[in-house]
């Protein structure tokens, strides 16, 4: 790893902290968007971009932005950032990291003297992450023009709209157009991996070429409620051994996808509900839910069309029937550009950094970002590729790492346009 | 099926309907033990039994007990009986059917001037179904010795023990030991079978040969938290893989020990809990309950010896891990007498009804009567073996034929031991 970086690790490191310190005290690490904590951060975020110089703004969608106005007007804007919403009990990184990076960037640019021709926006997007009213990514999709009328109406329990919080964070669902982006030459987000390949690699820096489509399955397997202890074993119609026979088929359907190497694939059934659940009782149903997540979509495509003509005749064997395949929801893939996938590697080699070129296997901003921009992420290794929980970590050496090929990208990327 | 029976099935059905009214109307059919609902069931069998010419007493394991002296002192007590209480949302029949049942036949002796030499007793066992204490069986436990001290200090969520709840019913846990019975020459439950085997084979009876034991087995598969979405598929540890590969090779040992023909086994796994259950985290813990139930101890503990030295292979195959297999309960089978099977058998043959002989999968009082007294069961078919639940059915010509079992047993019963 380079010794002498663009950009002040220490610096970096202690804002990251100082940051996750804003949490719920009871479940660190919470800053959920919507709430007065989360509001609590965006202001500690917004005296630290009137620090770095930046002029401070909320769009309509709820994103706080901090511009740096660029030399030559009209050569568009170089954006960076991510989101500094938290999951409930999440970690110090997830997000919040990519937008005090964009700052430190933001910071070492202007220490350094450094004019850009385009302008710089660091930008903290506003509810990436799940939450409570059911729409995720909700600045990143206002900034793609996706905040639609039908999901600013979406409310959460206690029946608040999207519509209506979005007015709490500072933002206008009437005036929700003028969040869309058409000015944006290069947006760059750097987040930590979330899984294990960089750790295990040993490799610095994961250079973003796609983000995955992600495709939500819904499984019912029927059988019959028969008493467990009465019913001799060739009379039972078990819904848990069907479901059981669809799990290990999800699996080695995914396996072989996967070692197909044409694009990242991987399937998960994480979520399974048997009822009545009951020792005494043959299971009667079981509902599971698929998780499949593919870089191309041909390949989800052949997925999904496996789960409706062959997982029936799998769970058929077992005499239980696969009575309905939902699709709860399917997000296309996003792609990065190419180009700007070539210039983050050279920024790299540059530093004497190791990098490779990966999917992100994770739902991100940028792949929002990418229907109206020119995107790539920068991903950093995480421990034992852990996030979304108290021990998400990444070393303050390879954040700084990332915050530095952050850096040297940025310069390139102004470089290139300049001609 | 026989025409004239010896009791009088028009008036037995409408008693099992007029004690299936007695119940919870929000949930019918519910009336169980230690509530109210169960002691004005217990107020309407009380008056039934003064009816009938029962003298009628609760014993200290409060047992509902109508009692009909016998013409030769010192001969024992033919008992018959079940129970009244029910599951929630249980059904009609499952325990009431055998107490009316028991009262029809003590009627119908009356009627027909028939006297026995031996005291007869009908019985309704108090809280034989699981209830909020924890303990099942209740009354059979006191009837055979073993309604222990430990037993009886189980409490309710709510604080109340056994022994205080004992007492609500007009037991006593103080003079416990009073209840034991050594008396007894002979113990006749009639129950419906709560599987298919008589429905599918057109069988008028079922008489018991045996009531399996039950083990209860808790097995924890544990994986890996990873991200569902950035973890290779090679580098994942599911639990939910290991759980569907152990739910499997559970049904495939179940099958292969049916198949043996020694004795009647069954294992199932009914519950299932998968930990974080959520849609984009590969399985970190799944929690299964395994029930078995077998004839011979001998077909119990080869599945038990295999549970812990090969079920644990089976899941370490996914790459999961089988952390811990524990017993959570281990009933033991109860034989019936054979004598009595026999004599149960000529009845049947004497009223020209088909019968065949057959394990009881479930438990039943008559287990515990077993320890202290010759018993068997008389099984009647019931609609798709279902139980526990308001569909249970089992048709009145069905029923009666049952009865008249129970009547003709309990006159040989008498008869036999005349000499």
């Amino acid at each position: 790893m380079a010794a002498n970086l663009p950009i002040d690790a220490q610096r970096l490191w202690d804002d990251v902290m100082a940051l996750a310190g804003i949490t719920d005290p009871e479940q660190p690490y919470t800053r959920r968007a919507f709430t007065p904590r989360f509001l609590e951060g965006r202001a500690w975020l917004r005296r630290r971009f009137a620090e770095a110089g930046l002029d401070a703004r909320i769009d309509a969608a709820g994103n706080l932005i901090g511009r740096r106005s660029g030399h030559t007007p009209g050569k568009g804007v170089i954006m960076i950032g991510s989101h500094s919403d938290t999951v409930p009990g999440g970690g110090r990184f997830d997000g919040a990291a990519g937008v005090i990076v964009a700052l430190e960037v933001a910071r070492s640019l202007q220490e350094r003297g450094i004019a850009l021709d385009h302008d710089l926006e660091v930008i903290d997007c506003l509810a990436e992450e799940a939450n409570v009213y059911g729409v995720s990514c909700v600045g990143s999709r206002g900034l793609s023009g996706r905040l639609t009328p039908e999901l600013l109406a979406y409310r959460e329990p206690g029946g608040e709209t999207v519509a209506e919080a979005l007015g709490r964070m500072g933002g206008d669902a009437d005036r929700i157009a003028e969040a869309r982006r058409d000015d944006v030459a290069a947006f760059l987000e750097l987040h930590i991996e979330q899984g294990r390949v960089l750790e295990s690699e040993r490799v610095d820096v994961g250079v973003v070429r796609s983000i995955v489509g992600i495709l939500r399955v819904e499984l019912i397997v029927e059988g019959r409620a028969d008493h467990a202890g009465t019913t001799p074993m060739p009379l039972r119609v078990d819904a848990l051994c069907g479901a059981a026979a669809a799990i290990l088929a999800v699996r080695d359907k995914a396996e072989a996808l996967a070692a197909e190497n044409a694009g990242y694939f991987a399937a998960t059934i994480g979520v399974i509900e048997a009822a009545p659940n009951a020792a005494n009782v043959v299971p009667t149903t079981a509902r599971m839910v698929i998780d499949a997540r593919a870089e191309r979509r041909e390949t989800m495509q052949r997925f999904a069309a496996w789960t409706q003509a062959e997982l029936p005749e799998i769970v058929a064997a077992t005499r239980a029937r696969l009575s309905r395949v939902t699709t709860l929801s399917d997000a296309p893939q996003a792609l990065a550009d190419p180009s700007l996938c070539a210039l983050v590697g050279e920024a790299a080699d540059a530093l004497g950094l190791s990098w490779r070129e990966m999917a992100s296997g994770a739902g991100h901003d940028a792949a929002m970002l990418s229907r109206v921009a020119p995107m790539t992420m920068i991903f950093t290794p995480c421990r034992e590729g852990r996030s979304h929980c108290a021990e998400e970590w990444v070393e303050p050496e390879q954040l700084a790492a990332g915050a530095a090929v952050m850096f040297e990208a940025v310069v390139r990327i102004d470089r290139r346009n300049r001609d």
